[in-house]
């Protein structure tokens, strides 16, 4: 206990300015356009990769398993210049770039990726893949495999007879497409949140396939905080009647449900100092008060419903529940000891988050790297800063292009 | 963007050790006994406040209000030597001592609330009373008046037909108790959370009754993060099919939806540091792992769900509802500026928060100190420490008692 402090700015928060949204929505964060490429120019074509069968770590056979990839640079004839993106929860492979010149933003991280930027398209081939159960199921430019894929054997989609897959079965899928393009070492492997996830677990499973690890926003394992945050995420799709224990791919889909989900994660990744600094407490609808009508909104409930609307149109309720036991069940190594997991990664690290992160526990990222560094293994340690919390490490990257450029020349 | 710190400490993080969930739930939190009584004994009896027609602040007349009320030591012939004790969003007029000797706990804040205590029930008259649309209808300890209440005219619960009331109404009732037993001027008003929020607005409403205020973990007003938490709060409820427009009271109630409510509400009113000391990895069940069965658990995700299970037994899911909705309202001095609302302030405040509070925000409740004491109210700010985040200033309350002590003998 001490006596408080004060800084001028916090009076502000209260009255808080007329909200800017610019930037709210992931895909609309970036706005960077893309330097003039002289190699690649930004343009990405989605491309699909088929496992004719995969049997899970798990040891369950789900059959051929397709996923969507695309790159950016080209892979030199050593095969030795990739490196692999891996994305973060409600995330896809498309890292950087555009699909077409008037594509309203590029891929979540193209601050960072391109001709002469820290992830350099002129010297390294950059690689990302869609994982198992993504999120986006229904978005045209993904593939993925999951309950909402149909089974072989009937053509009825898997729904909850899907087996519970693990990021280690990420990586195993990840580890194939590689293997398909002659790819039998990664000059990186770099992700954000999930993707810091899926990183670790490349650097511990496979340390002679990476040389360098670039976990983003991430710890070595789940905590129970996010176990706990996870398990709220879940909870709204199971309450939608139209859930039906997964069973909803013949009638309509629990988007009531996956819609509240989806504003739980927006809210949860982001911060108060970003909901203080963006939205005053503005109505939704100037004509109905929220303190005199109860299903009255105010602006800032009415933004995150919108987005988390648009959100679900694409996305698959099920296919939440699978990442979120996937995430819940992450342990670099996938075995039984988290220490002994990240002491097998070798790989130099280059470790960036933010202390306001409210999904990922600051205290267990700082752990992570303790626990990778005890045996000798190089952990540089970055900060994020910004008001976004945990999607400082989406929105906010470029701030730590010199460290990731300096950290991949060495 | 810096260089990250690492402390020694934060690698005991991800390991966990096994949970002490002592403490976890609210009521059992406060593990001290009531120190023996010289004047007041901590036997609590349980009273029944009845108004016989109440007007909202928004017009609508809800007729005879009844709230129940309670209190510790004795009203001197002055009328001079009350506190007001306001509740939390989960919480009733239960401050102090045992309804009976073998109650397993006492109330919330008996640490600081009896005979030789801060606030001294030898020296003051501590009052405490349910508000309007308590969630707790169904305990048979509260008396409250709202959805779940009868109609006068039908005698059929209100439901959703009960006007939306704010905390101003809260204060209305609260004021109309105090005249009942004569009493014109608190010594003080000390509540936490939504407490802290009555507090304000008695301070604000009654500037001459009110000598001195102490608001525990709460701000001058709803700031945008706290009305879009409020608004994932109540996103549960209305996702079960039984709230049925809050229609419910001839059949099920949406139990499900208010479980899954409360336990949000008791994951955001704490803080990754708790949840990283008290839990680990564990499994509900040491038979399913959660990692290969869809519906399996961790030992955290079960505990949050008994005690949600727990509290939902006697909560009401439309009361919940209307709280989310009198909190997101909350502007002190109910005008349109929470500079002038709390301009009107003239009682010296002892200001008691959490840097580590993830429901309201530490700079919002900063600037509140600034905006009262811009026109010379002194204000004193105290920080409390412990790993419960917002929660600190219910269950960690007592390591501020000297300074409670000091400020009421001011």
């Amino acid at each position: 206990m001490h006596d408080g402090n004060t800084s001028s700015h916090d009076a502000d928060t209260l009255r808080g300015p007329h909200g800017r949204l610019a930037g709210l929505v992931l895909s609309g964060a970036l706005m960077l356009a893309s330097a003039a490429a002289t190699a690649w120019d930004g343009q990405v074509e989605k491309q699909v990769f088929e496992m004719p069968a995969y049997t899970t770590t798990g040891g369950e056979s789900i059959g051929p398993v397709r996923i969507g990839w695309e790159a950016y640079g080209t892979l030199n004839e050593a095969k030795d210049n990739a490196i692999l993106i891996t994305h973060f929860f409600s995330g896809t492979s498309h890292a950087a770039g555009r699909y077409a010149e008037d594509d309203p933003a590029p891929g979540y991280w193209d601050a960072i990726i391109g001709p002469g930027k820290p992830l350099d398209t002129d010297e390294y081939y950059i690689i990302a893949s869609d994982t198992l159960v993504n999120l986006n199921a229904h978005d045209p430019n993904v593939t993925t495999t999951g309950p909402a894929t149909p089974r072989p054997d009937t053509g009825e989609p898997w729904g909850t007879d899907f087996p519970v897959v693990t990021i280690r079965d990420f990586v195993e899928v990840q580890k194939a497409l590689l293997e398909s393009q002659g790819i039998e070492r990664l000059h990186a492997v770099m992700g954000a949140s999930m993707g810091a996830l899926q990183a670790y677990e490349w650097a511990s499973a496979y340390p002679d396939r990476v040389e360098r690890l670039i976990p983003v926003i991430g710890a070595g394992a789940a905590d129970p905080w996010l176990l706990a945050t996870l398990s709220a995420w879940a909870a709204p799709i199971r309450l939608d009647a139209n859930w039906n224990d997964g069973d909803y791919y013949d009638g309509e889909p629990p988007l009531d449900g996956l819609r509240e989900s989806l504003k739980l994660v927006t809210l949860n990744a982001n911060h108060w100092q970003w909901a203080n600094a963006t939205f005053d407490r503005s109505w939704a609808d100037a004509e109905a008060d929220p303190a005199r009508h109860l299903e009255a909104r105010y602006a800032i409930e009415r933004t995150l419903d919108d987005i988390a609307a648009s959100r679900a149109e694409v996305a698959d309720a099920n296919h939440l529940l699978y990442l979120v036991k996937a995430n819940q069940a992450f342990l670099a190594g996938h075995g039984d000891s988290v220490e002994e997991g990240l002491a097998r990664i070798d790989a130099p690290t280059l470790m960036l988050y933010s202390e306001n992160d409210l999904v990922f526990a600051p205290e267990s990222v700082r752990a992570t790297a303790e626990m990778i560094e005890a045996d000798g293994t190089p952990v540089e340690r970055v900060t994020l800063e910004g008001n976004r919390g945990h999607l400082d490490g989406v929105v906010a990257i470029q701030q730590a292009e010199a460290r990731i450029r300096d950290f991949l020349a060495k």
